[in-house]
């Protein structure tokens, strides 16, 4: 039997009903053996380091949704992190390896199948970027932009929740290729990030704005060849009536969307035909075999720093409830991630 | 100086508001030289032997419309048509030719652009057939399913409008494919058709059905493929709810949101993520590359007698405004020709 002590989680009370509240989630202490159980194989234990708050987590903590399953009631959250392995069943892990992939949020997991795990391949990037730009949000970002978009040099592109962890790596790739970049954020101070930090050529606080149709002629009057799509609804339907023809909508979120008992009503798929888009959406789980090729291509870009990212680290487990929050209510400027412990 | 004729065109008389009328249309009967006019090179001067109803023609026929330009009031209205090169400026053509391609709802044109033109290259089939199954449906059913909805053997496919030009050949391709095929069309004649004389699997009226979604669940109890869409809003969002993960929709129209002044909202675009749809319109003029492509696999089939083909045509340019009216009713079966001229 392997050492048994505390293990502070972070719980679902209750399903989110509208928006998100701190109290729909809480904290609670239980105790946990530091070793794989016997009969337990493909297994690893693991010390949470870093945790990711992402808005599909926000979607699971409701009782329906069409998107993705809900987490289970009274029971710890669960999302992507950077956790180093204690002890494992699993061919592929050694204990002391460092592993990126779905964990607990709690400080230390039993991850029972640990095939969805990632080791950590390269050490001289801040681990927490395995929660991002390293992770599951950068991988979103290449798949969508080069498997769903078709970019061409010199094309216009439209990217919404532009500062998100994915949108501000999307706009960045779509720069390298070439392509003239326009994103939306919510906030004055993201509108200054994406166009003066981000390389972005123009960007808009869609809040200030009252008809996005209008919004979208100004920043492209002959129109949109790529629409990265993470919002949904009226925004799409602006988008749609912007694009050019042959354009390509990749639906990667549609955020806007997820809180609505009745989704919006998008009027103007007429335009689907008559300008011949495609419009696709994707999981970036399908596209994991990726990997490599992704890390060859944005691990140089960031020691060379092409590429910028930032994030924004809230402290101990404790803070993971309001990090949640602050992403739901579009406060964070950059990734946010929880730090739980150091190496 | 050629002959001078009297020439019986089919006119616009005016914008079409809500549903089309006979009295939109007009016949009037003008002259013209049976000769190309000096300084008009790259013509074709034709007499017209079939013209072809289709339901983009009552699109073109509203003022405004998203989807194609409207026609010019008090002028012939233009279509697909079978015709007989009179006389030639255009070096391709000659006279006594068969071509097909966008000709004038009138006995005699004058085809200004000829390079729109294709040659009659088969002289075994009747020549209305290039109206339909060798023209421009025919092709616009082979470019779809073929090149849009990447069918693989043993998958499910949902044809709407099948009884349509372009939807019974569709259904038939994709049953030499080796698909599982259901069709909607809206009368029972049109089902039985289906069913027993065009080799789907099933068909069912959807005006008989209250709830698209039940419906499509009775006859896809494993979801959807492809979703080969003609008739866009309540229809595309029950299908769009049936559909499998990864499935395809290919955007060949939305004939049910042609007429509306504000076209329905589709509240399910969320399936396009949760489930990896693709989703893409095309307009067959961008594909007519493959025409001797399509010819080279349609014409033996239909030789063979392993596509089973149906006309409805409507004797004399006189019969013209009537048979488009029954069109846009859904009164006809197979696919709708008018029969100006015999050969």
């Amino acid at each position: 039997m392997g050492e048994e002590i505390s293990n502070k989680q972070v719980i679902l009370s209750n399903y989110v009903k509208s928006s998100l509240k701190e109290s729909d989630m809480s904290l609670r202490t239980s105790k946990i053996q530091l070793k794989i159980p016997s009969g337990c194989d493909g297994a690893v234990l693991v010390k949470n380091l870093y945790l990711s708050c992402d808005p599909y987590i926000i979607q699971s903590m409701r009782k329906r949704n069409v998107y993705i399953p809900s987490f289970k009631l009274d029971s710890p959250i669960s999302g992507f992190g950077v956790s180093k392995v204690l002890d494992s069943s699993h061919p592929n892990f050694k204990t002391g390896e460092l592993v990126w992939g779905i964990t607990g949020w709690e400080e230390y997991s039993l991850i029972k199948d640990a095939d969805t795990l990632f080791k950590v391949p390269d050490r001289d990037l801040p681990l927490s970027y395995y929660t991002g730009i390293l992770g599951m949000p950068g991988m979103t970002a290449y798949v969508g932009f080069f498997e769903f978009c078709s970019p061409k040099k010199g094309e216009t592109m439209f990217v919404s929740a532009a500062s998100g962890a994915v949108g501000q790596l999307v706009g960045q790739l779509a720069k390298t290729a070439g392509c003239y970049v326009v994103g939306s954020a919510g906030s004055k101070e993201k509108v200054d990030l994406l166009k003066n930090k981000l390389g972005f050529d123009e960007a808009f606080n869609y809040k200030e704005e009252k008809d996005y149709d209008a919004t979208l002629k100004r920043y492209f009057p002959d129109g949109i060849d790529i629409y990265f799509e993470n919002v949904g609804g009226k925004m799409l339907e602006a988008a749609l009536s912007n694009m050019r023809h042959y354009g390509r909508v990749a639906v990667c979120g549609m955020i806007s969307q997820y809180s609505l008992e009745q989704p919006d009503g998008v009027h103007n798929l007429l335009y689907l035909l008559s300008k011949r888009i495609r419009m696709e959406g994707y999981i970036v789980s399908d596209h994991y075999h990726l990997y490599p090729k992704f890390l060859e291509m944005v691990v140089p870009l960031i020691k060379e720093e092409k590429i910028t990212y930032l994030e924004n680290i809230a402290e101990g487990i404790e803070s993971a409830p309001g990090a949640l929050v602050g992403l739901y209510f579009g406060r964070s400027v950059g990734k946010q991630v929880v730090a739980v412990a150091r190496e």
